[in-house]
């Protein structure tokens, strides 16, 4: 256990690397890796380029050509990083691909940490497959001291404030080091008392995951549709916190200089926090990702009515906004949206069946 | 705020040297900074060698020699590095030798972090000084820029569990820098809560710190009598957990190796825990720490007990054990210490007077 996943992160990397050698991170990735692995490591993060052409998939070629070319820049591979289900694509990985980077892991000899800190926020199907399931199949060979995931209570459990980040390795010598390494980020006495008795309650970690998977499931597909009512697409997305927001289009030029000009717009001119595919490492201008789960109804309806207003003023030939709810959404949200969207400017409003307000989840800082 | 001493000492130690520069760091000095500060900075630690004829007094001579050394080694001395009240010695520095480094690290444009984790433990004159008053003085000048302190809740108020540092530094690129390494080691949300609620209780510290001072008091009083009595000299203690004890008349010759076997026979055959001099980087053979807070009245009992069989084998000359209590011993131990030795080797008897064992204090690991 260590100080969050950010500390078993960064914990994982010192056990397995060396000052100037190389993870591999497919993109687009989390930006925090850049700062919590390699500030006081030393390790080099090279990107994995992945293409919106094949919905961001992680083939093994693309594992090769970044492994070809760490070659060349003379560093050494220690490892590849992936985030399953991802940060910031809000996807899972599927079962053939994770088997196809467990053989390329395994083939180069190279360490594989599985970043599981969002397994139980898939809220649709595919589920998640994770990395320890796949080693024990039959058709997938594999040097198991190589294998270590990280997890944390932060966004499963809504716990960011506890601190508590683990590291799961299948290598005696990293829980060796790592069991030193932890006294620079132990998890307080009490807090792990408090943890431990909650955990323990099987009943309430079911209710919790399940009341947060509907939660999710409900707020993404609202979100997903008031965007699409606005012309906007997405990465179809089925996990995580996050919305993948293809805005190409209103890209002036294909570059990620147009990239960033349009984020300035939506920073602040439409005045929403939005993160740009750039700061993902992700290879091709146009895409940002939004948090759609921490927030409350309130401040979601503002959100989308400034995107409306926003694009409207952008694209004359939009499709109109609907105000009804599409016909499968199930949760109540419906019956504010059918107010005037005037109301939603006003501050202080808020619909009485916000289902989302009070879970710790949705606070959580992603 | 850290996680622990521990991550407050390797943060700063990040903040202020690269990989191969140094900090200086008197000796004796607690052995873990070897493992906290160097393993993943790759900082160096040079001792500065202090000597027990002036009751390891750090000199300014001892000082500028160590300078030189590491200046002659092609190291860059980035600062000094000291611990006030001491472990192992269990001193406090006193004014003069606190202006005098002051003054040294100013006039080498070093910096100066000061381990003030014991300052609550000081339960006979003289007094603590803390870094911070000695720079307010106005016979001395220094950048302030190079002071930083290390404070915790682990040895003063007994919460080594909390996993609670602290680092006070003046320097605010330090500060700045700090914070964001916090992320790896953060105290949680809910300790800290619990903690700002205890602390703000004036009358709870203040009753603690006292009656924690008394105990330390009395139960050093009664451990160095009680060593005096088989003839054991100590170094004059007045703070911390711990008393450095002179066994140098039992080594067999004037070496470490003479050191080890000795401790060889303490561990495997008087089965007691102390430390050699030299695992502190102690210059001169045959002293040794004793923890003698962390353990309650029976325990302690039979320690005294194990010594005073060992030296009556080894020194037939020794003064006889003498079973009453020192005049100036106030507290209740005496009652205890009456009945007959056997029965302190009667394993569960332990003294109903007992003032110690329920004390988180005691029970911290140091």
């Amino acid at each position: 256990m260590s100080g969050g996943a950010t500390g078993a992160h960064e914990m994982v990397a010192f056990c397995l690397a060396d000052p100037g050698e190389a993870f591999l991170v497919p993109t687009p990735y989390y930006p925090g890796f850049d700062r919590d692995l390699k500030w006081r490591t030393g390790v080099e993060l090279v990107p994995v380029n992945c293409e919106s052409c094949n919905n961001f998939k992680i083939t093994r070629n693309a594992l090769e050509a970044a492994y070809v070319k760490v070659q060349e820049a003379n560093l050494r591979v220690k490892g590849l990083l992936i985030t399953n289900p991802s940060n910031p694509l809000g996807t899972v990985l599927d079962r053939d691909t994770l088997k196809s980077m467990v053989r390329f892991i395994n083939d180069k000899n190279i360490h594989l940490i599985g970043d599981e800190i969002y397994a139980a926020t898939v809220f649709m199907e595919p589920e998640f497959v994770s990395i320890s399931e796949i080693i024990e199949e039959e058709d997938v060979e594999c040097n198991r001291d190589l294998i270590h995931i990280v997890y944390s209570l932060s966004k499963d459990m809504g716990f960011p404030g506890f601190r508590v980040g683990i590291v799961y390795s299948y290598n005696d010598s990293v829980v060796s080091c790592a069991r030193k390494m932890s006294s620079f980020g132990l998890v307080s006495s009490q807090t792990q008392h408090l943890i431990a008795s909650m955990l323990s309650d099987d009943e309430f970690v079911d209710n919790f995951i399940t009341e947060s998977k509907e939660l999710l499931f409900n707020r993404h597909k609202y979100f997903t549709w008031s965007l699409s009512q606005v012309g906007i697409g997405c990465l179809k997305g089925n996990a995580g916190l996050f919305i993948w927001m293809d805005l190409r289009k209103l890209l002036k030029e294909e570059t990620f200089a147009a990239e960033m000009e349009l984020w300035r717009v939506i920073t602040n001119e439409v005045k929403l926090n939005v993160s740009p595919g750039s700061s993902f490492h992700c290879q091709e201008p146009g895409w940002f990702r939004v948090c759609f789960a921490n927030m409350d109804d309130y401040t979601m309806k503002v959100a989308l009515l400034r995107i409306r207003t926003f694009m409207l003023k952008n694209n004359e030939a939009m499709v109109p906004l609907k105000l009804c709810r599409p016909s499968s959404l199930k949760l109540s949200l419906s019956r504010s949206l059918s107010r005037r969207m005037d109301d939603f400017m006003s501050p202080g409003i808020m619909s009485p069946h916000s289902p989302l307000p009070q879970s710790p989840l949705v606070r959580a800082r992603t």
